[in-house]
């Protein structure tokens, strides 16, 4: 008995932070500037994502790009005054956009079906706001409007968003839903949308957009607590056909609605201090499948019951790992970028597993989770490694939807940055490859068939269309003359290839495996002995004169000059220190990056990234050097690594809304730190190793689905502590790696900290 | 045994006869001027209508309505010099229009995407060709292209179109597939296109339009004989964001194309004198369902058994009814006709029955056919009257269709003008509940619900924000100020509303019974006794003052004038007859109708008619006077009926291209022809009377779909014998009259004829 209750008083502190870590994330954080996040409710890995928009920018003004449209990449920028209301799709932290779907905004008073104005918010349907009247937690959103004093709440299910819109006054409450409202809105970018008042609390509907997504169609089904009394529509678009429907009058309580540029409203009546409550199920089929969504997910009307279940859900995926820090600040960063990294992929089918491919046909995923949003550039980096420790069942099934986009591909290639039923051709390389090798070569093969997996990879690579492989498979290089960004695509090629070869050798396929091999060393290709640098090479076989080592527009990079690209060959970073002159000299290139100062011009050309996002001239912003920091292992100075990650970490991550240091990235931002945070990093997605860092941490305990345990803990840790003097798994010391199989046999690894680099 | 031999020769012509009737049918018939047939290839009901395209008129030149379009309601215009390419859909006989899916022309030489002109076709891909080098048959339409030597054959399955092109030229052999032809093109009718190359045999994609259709998506795949060894397309569309697939040079050999605007080609190794089959099938519900519904019903290559399967169809319809006419031209008249009738509606849905719905949703009919193409102002009349005779099973599936309409629609109306998964609200009125009142009078019940059907027609009828339907149930009229066409539309739907009441009475729902009947005594509120016309009535209880009784447009009619329509209470002819003054001023009436002498100043603001489509005031071409020859049985000189439409026979069916006196409208101008040469009419569908005419059949023999036979038998038939002296039903006199039943019990009416009326 005595035996029992002492028992529970050790438990009592791990239960009570396991119960609900979700109190340590903070959504607002990445919401200002260039952090890219949303704010609103989600789910763990949720179709919908439910979330204010602060203004509605056009990507084209007079036929010119737009600069401003790139803030509004998640909707959202912390410092704007005004809501335009509330859509149900959002990417977390990338830096080019779309979605904004089923923007609905509720208001009192004369009906406006136009946002009005960020200065004048009275002329339209949108609303001032302060920061003060807002809460943003994992599941739940909370703000009050201040123009109309409506309380607006929001929650989701996995395919669902609720609204909870408290009315102060009863002149004419109603809402708006705006289907003129996107991200990224470029000119025609709403195909065609159809509309539905099946009944007096039920509608449907649908819309095409052609944007960053060629072809994308999402369906809808939106259910009220209160019925509607009266209702409209506008449709503005005039080169719409109106034929015989002209003997309608369609504009009031006309219950069917089609066109291209449509908003509509609903009113109620209610008292003041009333809430109307909103349901508005996703699907990526039909409305049929929308309301099946909402059946299946969320039939009730219990708004609070949702909310507590979608923070259930958070607690359940964070609680996974229970990370004991120096500071609560740092608690917070910390799960706040495990949820970030647990907003996508995010699910996409109906609640039956139907969804629709590439192909613009129907397919039911049966037994296994179809996920879209794949931002492989950015994520196989750190993202889905991470998975691989975390999530490894939802990474095989990520695995298996890009596999069937395979399979739905008419190119026969694997994503390269899909969402939502669309290829959209995002950035560069094939990194599908790596974050299959990943998963294979970390034996988390489930539900797909490895050899199928292989082929697939081997397809892509060799898809002579795309980007220059053709040139690439006949030169061992890009051309800059041929295909821009040459360098950075020649030295992801030779990554990926790499990658496909150690899944040849490990599954027996040795023809992959020597012809990959080959393709592998192709990073030696673009390297110039006489400037040490990676530098663009032409189609006549000649170094391009041209060369501006910091720049990389034009300069054959993207995202990153040659300063940064130039130490990216992850499969062998020990063959190109050697090739950059060895040990010395190579930790001399990585001293100089973190600490030469460059010119104010920089900035002006350089994309995504300020100052902020910057160290020296070394760009954690982007993600071309991630593995930078942790290169200091393969020379003399791993202690400059451990020194490094931590002023990244300071610097980089911060619990405020502006906190993250540049586009977060589908997550990738936040898996660079949970991985650093933990004291290991896989600088080569594909191998089974992960080069040790200096943990944050003081201890994490993760909980891994394989039921074992794997806990990190630090002896001495402390903020000026950064120095590793010595690392140990169960007993044993490491040097300076350590491996998949020992972190997920489970065990502990202790970090002996110190204040002074163990030279 | 010479028993048997005596047997045979008498068989023999019959069997020869009933085995291919289908060689008297012309499908060129109608296809001069107002016929608006197409000559092409199409199985009976089927969802496939391919046909050469003559023209690519737009429906508007510089924002203005171009009249010219009109005369391309079916694509072709046997006027015209060149054939502009062979599309899949084609409505046959209407007013207005949409379709011409999926243009397919072959062409040798330098790919032009571009169509080219009637007088310069050598600037594009369309051909000149000759009427000596064209065959049109049952399933099978065949014509030499003259610039390019080009032999194109076409044939179709219900759902596969089949093209045969023998080259006679090696140089750069291809088919050009243009994605922006349309049938009554307004602006942004494309609102996408979206293309596959699968492999070098397949092609699949899907377009969606907006245009009589609101929202209308059709898909297809596309398989041809010889693998594609190049292709190449062009996307026209300025304003379609092109994104990050900037990367591809997608114009040549891309196998992915979307967009607004595209033409696309597709290149063969072909000698001369090699033929390339191409096989093209649709779908209503995906490019999935195109490739199974090609399985399923035109796998192989054999392009002559599919023309030979077509024409057996054909055959195995037509021989339904064996008919003996006075000379050939009347038996292509008359089965000619028989083939426009089977030309629709058509089927809408894959070879598994899916279909996609009115609401957008893909539904599944299971153990029936899902029909489209609903024409019904005009095929209420006689069409529907016409398949409760012969194709009573086709005819209860119809109904089923219309009802799974009412079922899907958000209006809970069942279908006024629909096709292809829309409601397209053309013309007047709701006569579903005519057709189905028709079938639920007649007995034919087979697969739905009668109740249900009731239900369905008293709620389309109670619709209030239709075409005035609020005002009529208030005032008991549609008030002209109020709603234009207002006596047109009073007079149809009273009659409408007599039909739900018969159906009511019959199903014992004496409340509907007392409601509709109440309601289809409407017609006398718009009877102005002064005149001695159907009149417009303002709101205000008054007649409108202005009334122009040859004038349609803006007095209260649609396509009919007062002359016309004041005959139009076809459930209360006698009661309409004493109204107008009684059976002998009513007698001159019709007279005058038929003999009167029109200015010519009435033809140039009429709608639909020109002097060929009218007789005297009657206006034939238009439907809202079908029934009127047919009323001088309700006066003392039925013998005028006899006269009358053996007139409107021989003056508006010949057996020419220019031949129809009208539109065909989906087969109720041939359906008139059909019913009037057998020798009865439907006066008034819902009930189950028929007219007696004056037939012009010699005899025919009607195989029933239960089995039973019903013979028309003349006696002294012939040109100049129009008028009928005695008509027996198995040897017992009638009066004028015949009903359904003693159709269907199968018998033998035997009409004497005479050179002199019976007066």
């Amino acid at each position: 008995m005595r035996l029992f209750i002492t028992s529970l008083a050790l438990l009592a502190p791990a239960l009570l932070f396991a119960q609900d870590p979700a109190r340590y994330v903070r959504p607002i954080i990445g919401t200002a500037k260039m952090g890219h996040t949303y704010p609103g409710a989600t789910v763990p890995f949720g179709m919908v994502q439910l979330s204010p928009d602060t203004d509605t920018i056009p990507y084209e003004m007079n036929g010119k790009y737009n600069p401003d449209v790139y803030r509004y990449c998640a909707g959202y920028q912390y410092q704007d005054p005004t809501i335009t209301g509330f859509s149900h799709t959002h990417f977390s932290g990338t830096g080019h956009s779309d979605l904004g779907d089923f923007l609905i905004m509720p208001a009192n008073g004369p009906v406006q079906l136009n946002p009005g104005t960020a200065d004048h918010p009275e002329n339209g349907y949108r609303s001032r706001f302060s920061h003060q009247n807002e809460t943003a937690e994992p599941a739940y959103y909370k703000v009050l409007l201040d123009e109309s004093r409506i309380t607006a709440e929001l929650t989701a299910t996995n395919r669902t968003g609720m609204h909870r819109y408290t009315f102060a006054s009863g002149d004419n409450p109603h809402i708006v839903l705006d289907l003129m409202a996107n991200l990224y809105n470029y000119t025609n970018k709403n195909v065609w949308t159809f509309v539905r008042v099946e009944n007096d609390t039920l509608v449907t509907g649908y819309r095409q957009t052609n944007g960053w997504a060629r072809t994308r169609t999402l369906y809808f089904a939106m259910t009220f607590s209160k019925p509607i009394r009266r209702y409209g529509h506008q449709n503005l678009a005039s080169d719409v056909y109106k034929g015989f429907w002209r003997k309608f009058n369609q504009t009031e309580n006309f219950p069917e609605m089609a066109g291209r540029q449509i908003r509509a409203w609903f009113g109620f009546d209610a008292q003041p201090g009333e809430a109307v409550t909103v349901k508005m199920a996703l699907s990526p089929v039909s409305t049929e499948g929308a309301l099946n969504n909402l059946r299946a997910e969320n039939p009730g009307w219990d708004f609070d019951a949702v909310r507590r279940q979608g923070r259930d859900a958070w607690n359940r995926e964070l609680s996974k790992v229970k990370a004991d820090m120096l500071k609560e600040d740092d608690l917070v960063n910390f799960y706040t970028a495990l949820y970030h990294t647990y907003l996508g992929p995010t699910t996409y089918a109906d609640a039956d597993g139907t969804y629709r491919g590439i192909d613009q046909n129907n397919h039911r995923a049966e037994g296994w989770t179809n996920y879209s949003t794949f931002s492989l550039w950015d994520t196989y980096r750190a993202l889905h490694p991470l998975f691989n420790i975390l999530q490894p069942g939802r990474n095989a099934d990520m695995v298996k939807s890009m596999l069937e986009h395979y399979n739905q591909s008419v190119h026969k290639m694997l994503p390269v940055w899909s969402h939502q039923g669309n290829e959209n051709w995002c950035m560069i390389g094939y990194h599908s490859v790596s974050v299959i090798a990943d998963a294979i070569m970390k034996g988390n093969i489930k539900g797909y068939d490895a050899l199928q997996a292989l082929e697939a990879c081997a397809a892509t690579a060799r898809y002579k269309p795309y980007d220059g492989i053709g040139y690439y498979m006949e030169l061992g290089y890009v051309p800059e003359d041929k295909n821009g960004s040459s360098v950075s695509k020649t030295l992801e090629y030779a990554y990926d290839d790499w990658c496909i070869a150690q899944v040849a050798k490990k599954l027996g396929r040795n023809d992959l495996y020597t012809e990959f091999s080959k393709r592998a060393e192709n990073y030696r290709n673009v390297f110039d002995g006489t400037t040490g640098f990676m530098r663009p090479r032409l189609s006549n076989g000649t170094f391009r004169k041209d060369f501006d080592v910091l720049s990389t527009h034009g300069q054959g990079y993207i995202e990153g000059n040659a300063w940064n690209y130039s130490l990216y060959v992850p499969h062998a970073p020990a063959t190109m220190i050697d090739m950059m002159g060895g040990k010395k000299q190579f930790t001399g290139h990585l001293d100089s990056l973190f600490t030469m100062h460059l010119p104010d011009a920089f900035f002006a050309e350089t994309e995504d990234i300020t100052r902020e996002g910057i160290i020296g001239n070394y760009v954690h912003g982007n993600e071309p050097a991630h593995h930078a920091a942790y290169l200091y292992n393969w020379t003399d100075a791993p202690w400059k690594t451990q020194e490094r990650v931590r002023m990244i970490i300071e610097k980089m991550y911060k619990p405020t809304p502006d906190g993250l240091g540049g586009n977060d990235d589908c997550g990738q931002m936040s898996a660079w730190y949970l991985f650093t945070a933990l004291g290991f990093y896989p600088v080569c997605p594909g191998s089974t190793e992960y080069a040790l860092g200096s943990p944050t941490v003081v201890s994490a305990e993760i909980k891994l689905e394989n039921g074992r345990t794997f806990n990190v803990k630090t002896v001495n840790q402390g903020a000026k502590n950064v120095y590793v003097r010595k690392a140990e798994l169960n007993g044993k010391v490491l040097n300076r790696f350590i491996s998949h199989d020992d972190i997920m046999n489970g065990g502990t690894l202790v970090f002996h900290m110190s204040a002074k680099p163990a030279k």
